[in-house]
């Protein structure tokens, strides 16, 4: 059992509105600072595979199918290799 | 400079219907391999510090006040000694 910890953010030319909106509102709570804040997605992935590198291969392939938007977002991936309870 | 990497996911004992649905889409897109999914938060937050631990813990203490709700998620931060351009 393999654990894929994909983070998924804006490309660096996109705009992050809501990034923006954050790092305005930590201003306003005295967080001086921060000089930039940026927003994305989180996924945590158990797969079962025969080794490593396919679990690697899965978890690419179903990020790039599904979970992002490869107009505008970028991803990496980081592999856990689960211990069996 | 500092870079704080924030995870933000559900608590084990919330449902996580988004991490449902994604999971569901995988196995009708024949990923039979994944067994689980969990959707969270990502934030990449750049601060300035004096040094590590006072970044540690002013992001610590930001996470707490605006990007999560204690009583459904929970965070992980990791934090990144930016090297000066």
């Amino acid at each position: 059992m393999y654990i894929a910890q994909i983070t998924v953010t804006y490309k660096p030319s996109i705009l992050d509105p809501q990034g923006e909106v954050i790092k305005d509102a930590l201003g306003r709570l005295d967080y001086q600072g921060v000089t930039s804040v940026t927003q994305g997605k989180y996924f945590e992935i158990k797969l079962t595979a025969t080794d490593e590198q396919s679990a690697y291969d899965e978890a690419t392939s179903l990020t790039e199918a599904l979970l992002i938007n490869p107009n505008t977002e970028t991803y990496r991936i980081t592999m856990l290799a689960e211990v069996e309870a």
